[in-house]
This record gives structure tokens, sequence and C-alpha cells, in this order.
């Protein structure tokens, strides 16, 4: 199969979903001994979801390690759909997916690690973070400048909204 | 309209507006399920807030984005104005700057993100970290060599302190 | 003594011990006045250990230095050895090989600082993280170009699983 | 005054003074709201200020904010002495001196910011971590490779054990 150019497929994604480990953040994860674990999460990959959102893209995080910090992060941003099981992705994308009303090729999928695989393979954009393994970055599309937790959703963020001509106004309004 | 040169701009700065998430924060955030959030702030960028309300330099924290830890860090600091809703930010600053007694041209504004720009485009000194968003260093009148919450602030406090001729007899006073 | 080729060195190993602070962590401990502190753990590093032990290595932690967060982390992924004392750690390396039925030879150790030397010098494949001391370096067979903390570990479990022509199989699985 | 050579002057040293922020740390700490700050040491750093201790030289944190986690990760080390308050740093020293029987020349102070010149200029080995200030640095006999909180103080305990000829039986004692 000939992919059509990058920009035509990402002008047609209607649902971008996010693995969270190693993509919303830099795969590290904080362990106290006896208290929840914290995770490290990124501002302006905040705002771009808010973005997406608001301009007509779905969200889904979908991780295969369930935190409580993952699920505060998703709720105080509105995520639309958040999965958090050991489910093989591919088969929770594809719920999401027909809950959602959109087929394979408009989901941008963005993953770091091997586990991430089977939904890469099947995206209409399949994006890796600058620094996800060589498995993840051999089938994407597209690997970010930025790295997992340093940028890498902002970025995915601004390449739709701007294959999809949306960008320039947001950027205009908050700018008067 | 043609700035006047940067060392005269800085030199007529009477009030420091900062926002929170990314310029005195790497624009990350620490959450943890079921507890409030963490963020990271920079010793040395809060030495030089303290040195810049000492020597004539009201400082204010303006975020979108509320946070008991931003409440906390400012409250250490003794900052003189903190606004924390998302109300349009440059609204914020003309309430402040009123209470405070200045004009725009005697405001340094310090961002870096979209949100932002409404400030940077008006600010008398706009600045940026060195990290910030494309459109954020379009706008600003200067970039700092260090990132946010990586001595960006303190990078601009010393800018002003120096432009007024105050910052050689600080460190003389420290260095008996 | 020569030693064998590294390929056929990593073949052979049946039992792997990390270090843990410097090895499975970038060295950093975070403490909080009145409150267990924390340790950052890699995401990365954990999936390469849960697929270690599920192909038949088994997997130990040795630190000088007690945590709670070493034994949460290590609960999590199910770790077979998990030691926590002052002792020399070549003498928990010596029990826990006895328990487990291997000889030195048989042994990956990676380790970042002088306490691990002795470990180093006599396990079969001695590994030290890319940022590891000087010392630790000299000893080891193969310095990892990831620094610990940041995917030195998963590094170590690719190398020996790729030169027991286990990990193909594991990466076709996942991109099914 | 002409100083007598590095290796000398370090031959000399029985007290090993620290700044906490910048020094033992990378000057970042973390703030929630409601709870204790936490700060980010390291524990290579750690063993060498345990190495120091066996072996001869004194160790003081001197800190100019108080922080329980400052606390908490001395009382951990065991360190001599600790002073965290808000007067002159070289009055500090100066008591601590007397206390341990020293004189200025026999005094490493390791120090980042401009709150520390009064005792870098004092020291008879004055030394700044890679990322300190200009003006630390300027008065230091000499510069770390390593950042605060990335090593630069084990790398001064190094320098201090090695020309004091300790070092190498350290090592090889933990090689056997």
């Amino acid at each position: 199969m000939v992919h059509p150019p990058l920009a035509e497929r990402l002008a047609g994604i209607r649902l971008l979903l996010l693995d969270v480990d190693g993509v919303l953040t830099d795969a590290t994860v904080q362990i106290t001994g006896g208290a929840p674990e914290s995770k490290t999460f990124h501002i302006r990959d905040g705002l771009g979801l808010v973005l997406a959102r608001k301009h007509g893209i779905k969200v889904g995080w979908i991780s295969a390690r369930p935190s409580a910090a993952t699920t505060a992060r998703a709720e105080e941003l509105k995520i639309d759909f958040v999965y958090q099981d050991k489910e093989p992705k591919h088969l929770a994308v594809e719920r999401i997916a027909k809950t959602a009303g959109v087929t394979w090729d408009q989901i941008c999928y963005v993953g770091d690690d091997i586990v991430d695989l089977g939904c890469l393979k099947r995206a209409g954009m399949a994006v890796a973070p600058g620094d996800a393994t060589p498995e993840a970055r051999d089938l994407a599309h597209y690997v970010t400048l930025a790295n997992g937790g340093r940028g890498a959703v902002r970025e995915v963020v601004e390449l739709i909204l701007k294959a999809q001509n949306k960008w320039d106004a947001i950027v205009a309004e908050y700018a008067q």
C-alpha cells in the first residue's frame, strides 16, 4: 500500500490516541513507598490537547499500566476516552473508534514502545516521540523532534491543526 | 513603531510580570492521584526576584491555571501580585498596572506560550524563555539563553538590574 | 583469563542482577522532610525486566541503601530477588546465585559505583551505565549507551534476549 | 597573594563546607501546596561525603534557606555541621571553623550563587559547580566538570581524597 502524503493524511484525522508513559511523560514514574506514584506531565501538551478538542479532534489515552496519576490528569483535561488495562491496545482502539464513529484511517496514534506496535501499524497516521524505541520509530510515519513528555504531543497537535488550516486562527485570537 | 534600544527600555521597567508554567518552571507538572500537584521552581530565580523587589521592581505572577503550588511559592517569595484565573491575561495585567501605577511601557512581561501573546505584544519589554513556543519567541524583544525553570527568570532580573545600574553594588555587598 | 566473546557470554546469562541507585534510577533521590523518599524509575526498563523474566532470565536487585520506594517498584515488577542491606554486595550475590542455582559465569551484573566493583569483577557479564563512575566503567565488559535510569537496564535486557535469539519473536508478537 | 598550587592546597583541607541549593541539588525545589517541599539529592554525592568523613574530613552544610528536606538528608549522612539561617554565611563558617579547630586555609567551600561570595573569597579552596553563577565561578579556584546536584560534590570529595593519597586504597578495598 502506498500511503497518501503526510499533509493529506493529517487533514483527515478525527481522533488522536496517545500512549501515556513515554509519550505524555518522559517514561519515568516517581515511586514513594506507601503512597501513590507520580507522573510528570507537560503543560504545553495539555494546552495542545484542549485546543485539539475545541477544534473538532477527539482525544483518547491508552495505557497498559493503570495509574491514578493518569486518571487525574485526563480528568483535568477532559480527555474523551481513557483506557488503562492489559488487553492488546489495538482492541481498545477498535472499541474507541466504534464509539467515536471513525475508521483507522482517521486515527492518529502516538506510541513509544513495542506494546504500541499493533496500533502504529494500523493507524492512518502513526507517530513516535523522538526518543521512542527503534521498533516504534520504524513503524511511524512521523517521528517528533521533541521527546516524550517534553512537547511531543503538542508537536503532533500542531501538525494536525495546521494541516486542517485551524492553527493560524487560534494563534491570531490569542495575539489580539 | 520603532522600539527604543533594549538598555533604555530595561532602564524604565518598574513592574516584572511572569507567566508561571514554562517560565518559572520547565513547563512540567507532577501529578499524583488523590494528592495536590507539585511544581518545580528554581532557587536562583527566587533569589533574583527577592533582589528585584528589594531594589524597586514590583513583581507579579499571572497563570491561567490555578495551583496551590504556585500560591505557596509566591507567598514564600512575597510576590506583590498573583493572578490565577481564566480571563485573558492582558486584562489581568491592566488591573495590576493600574494598582501599581505603571503603564505598559514600564512592564517587562515574560511568557512562553500562545496564551501570553496578548501581553507580549503590549509590554514595553517582552521576553520569552529559550525553549518557549515559536509564536512567543517571535513577539519577544529578548529570548533568554536559559530555558524556563532553569534560570530564565534570574537572567531577566539581572538584565533589568544591570540596566538600572544596581547589580554591581548588590554583588559587591555579598562579596565582602 | 581471556574472556569469551561478548555474544557467547550473553547467551549463557541466566540471572540479571542490578544495583538500584544509578542503574535503575539516575542516581538521584527525592527527599521530603517527614515523609518517605521517592525514586524515579523508567517504564521501558520495567517492561524489559518483565520480558526478561517471562523468557527465562531471573532478576535480582541489590542495594546497599534500603528504601521503601525500591521495595514498592520491585513488587510491582515481581522481581525474583531483592536485597537491601549493608553487607558487601558480592556476598549477597553469592547467596542469590546459590538459591537460583547459577554460577558467576551465568550472572550479568550492572553497577555504577565503587561499591559494585567486587561484583563487576566476578560477574560473567559486567555492565556499567554510560554515566557510571570511571572505576565501574573500567571493570565493565560493556558500558551502555543509555545513562542510569534513562534506559540502561532496557538496553542490557535487549542485549541478553537478542544474544539468546528471543527478541525478534517478542517484537513480532506485539507487531501483530 | 599568590596561592599555593592546587594539589598542595587540597592536601591541607580538613573541613569541607557545602552550600545546599545548586551544589547538593540542581537548584530546583519541588513545591506542593499544603505539604513540605522536596529536594533532589544525588546518591554518589552521598557516598562521597560518607567516605570523606570516614577518612578524616569533617563536613558541613550551610544554607540561607531552611528546609526539612535538607535536615533529613543531612541526618541520613551524619553531616557534622548543619547551618540553615539568614546570617551572612561567612559568619556561620567562622563559628564552625572555631568548633572544628581549623583555619580558613584548611576549608574547602563549595557555592554557586552570590550569597556564597564571602565564603568563596575566604576559603583556602574555593569551588563552584559547573553551572554556578559567573560571579561564583570567578572567585573559585576550581570549577567542577559536573553540575550542581549531578555529581559536583562527589568530584570535590575525590579531588581532596586523591590529593591526600587516600582514594586508591578506598577503591582497592571495594574492588576485592
